[in-house]
């Protein structure tokens, strides 16, 4: 026989916790009594008034009902708060060892194109001309060779190719790379730009009411995957660019920062097809291998 | 010159929390501050996984989803966890001295009749006749006169009035009845039924998943306001009812049950007009007077 739940406000989240029944999956319950314990204590702590708690009725619904298949409101919630970086980086932590991970964001939606080493990413032409090179390795530094770099980014004003399909090229600054037999991989592309998150929905008046920016700062996606090996989903960021330390979603960690260096080297720069100057990037990973573990387990 | 807001997991919620711009409104910007935190211990407590985190997403979702005029999923998500039981004791805090507050509850949506004492508010003379007697003090004991007494009830099938229009005359089990000079009132009503929440929604799902019922015990609602004294919203709990130890809202604090005895009494019942037996609760209501309070602040 169960104690009757009977509310006091001193074991409110106790009371809650013991409706959970028995047969409840043990996983979903661990869940459920912890989100309810820290959320009874956010709200008594900040003693949150009638208002307030009608307030956020309201904010959740209206993030709920601003959802579409092509909008996905509470995501953005969960990104300007933190937590989808939290989650992200709780699943693959990277122990001071493997490249770091970071969200893999919205714009992954269509596949990238199989490309050779060289081949210039940037189909239309635009913006400051950059060659991308790295090695991807394991955390013994032994190269990966066949490894698989997929590559995305914004263009030169902040826009992926699928947001504005009537004016850039198809699939225009996405790439699939393959590592060489020394790990390597290079590229040729543009220095991609910053750009907003959607703010004109309860995202968006959240950020203004918090007085905050809905600015991204500019990165290169990059999904690196090979066999045995932990994928890595992770971005590339521009060193001294706008919102370098203060991106909306918090994607950002100190070590996958890199200088995009300016390079004067005008025979290196015919060579490429490039205007002198030009900008370079060096940006080396590292994979986790799993060491047959998908087999063994 | 604020740090830059780089992520680490160990800092997640601080970083968070820098972002707030300082012109933040002071009290936004302690709740959004404790939020994120409480939120944030949470999530590497039970270290969530991507699947799990998809799986909150698309919840919240559906819960925005489900929202209709006549339907606020988000509200009974509330109910359910026990938010809107904190809030409302936080916000209500008797003190040990007036009467303990419970949930207002969605079927306050018309406006109940005033009535004259004695009055039988069941107006389809369906279920266990019961005489309900009690008085409104202040917390030094002293009559509250003319102090309006808000009833409404669910009919001996668990069902308010407004949820079966065409069964129900109107205004069934509804009644506003004002305090006599030395602060009592007294009417002629049924015995409510216990009944169930919307449970066909994402919410009745997580009750399922959580191995819950998804039933209230039988109560009485009560609304007592008089100027002067902080109004009191709260419930009449029947002892020993189905569910009085399992609410699905929480909705139950020990002080507020009471026993519906059975009366053997055929002159009192013939008086009433009632069959004999019939069931008499008593239920006494303590008012915090403001002491002018309102004028003064």
């Amino acid at each position: 026989m169960n104690d009757p739940l009977l509310f006091s406000e001193v074991r409110s989240a106790e009371t809650v916790a013991a409706s959970f029944g028995e047969e409840t999956e043990p996983r979903l319950k661990q869940v459920m009594t912890s989100l309810v314990r820290h959320l009874h204590d956010f709200i008594k702590e900040v003693e949150l008034t009638d208002a307030e708690w009608e307030a956020a009725i309201d904010f959740l619904t209206r993030t709920g009902q601003s959802c579409t298949p092509v909008r996905q409101e509470f995501i953005l919630l969960s990104d300007v708060l933190g937590v989808s970086m939290l989650v992200e980086t709780i699943n693959n932590r990277s122990l001071d060892v493997a490249t770091e991970s970071t969200v893999l964001g919205p714009f992954h939606m269509v596949e990238s194109p199989p490309r050779e080493h060289g081949e210039n990413i940037a189909l239309d032409g635009k913006g400051e001309q950059c060659l991308v090179t790295g090695r991807v390795t394991n955390e013994s530094g032994e190269p990966v060779p066949g490894a698989q770099v997929d590559v995305w980014q914004a263009n030169d004003e902040g826009f992926y190719d699928v947001q504005q399909p009537e004016v850039q090229p198809e699939r225009n600054l996405r790439g699939v790379f393959t590592a060489d037999d020394t790990g390597e991989f290079w590229f040729r592309s543009i220095v991609p730009r910053y750009y907003p998150i959607p703010d004109d929905g309860p995202v968006g008046q959240l950020l203004e009411a918090t007085h905050r920016h809905p600015h991204r700062p500019a990165h290169m996606h990059f999904q690196v995957t090979a066999p045995q090996h932990r994928p890595l989903t992770t971005h590339l960021f521009v060193d001294g660019c706008p919102y370098i330390g203060s991106d909306v979603v918090f994607g950002v960690k100190e070590s996958l920062i890199r200088r995009f260096d300016l390079v004067d080297d005008p025979d290196r720069a015919a060579e490429l097809g490039f205007d002198n100057p030009f900008r370079a990037v060096h940006f080396d990973i590292t994979l986790f291998s799993e060491n047959g573990k998908e087999v063994h387990q």
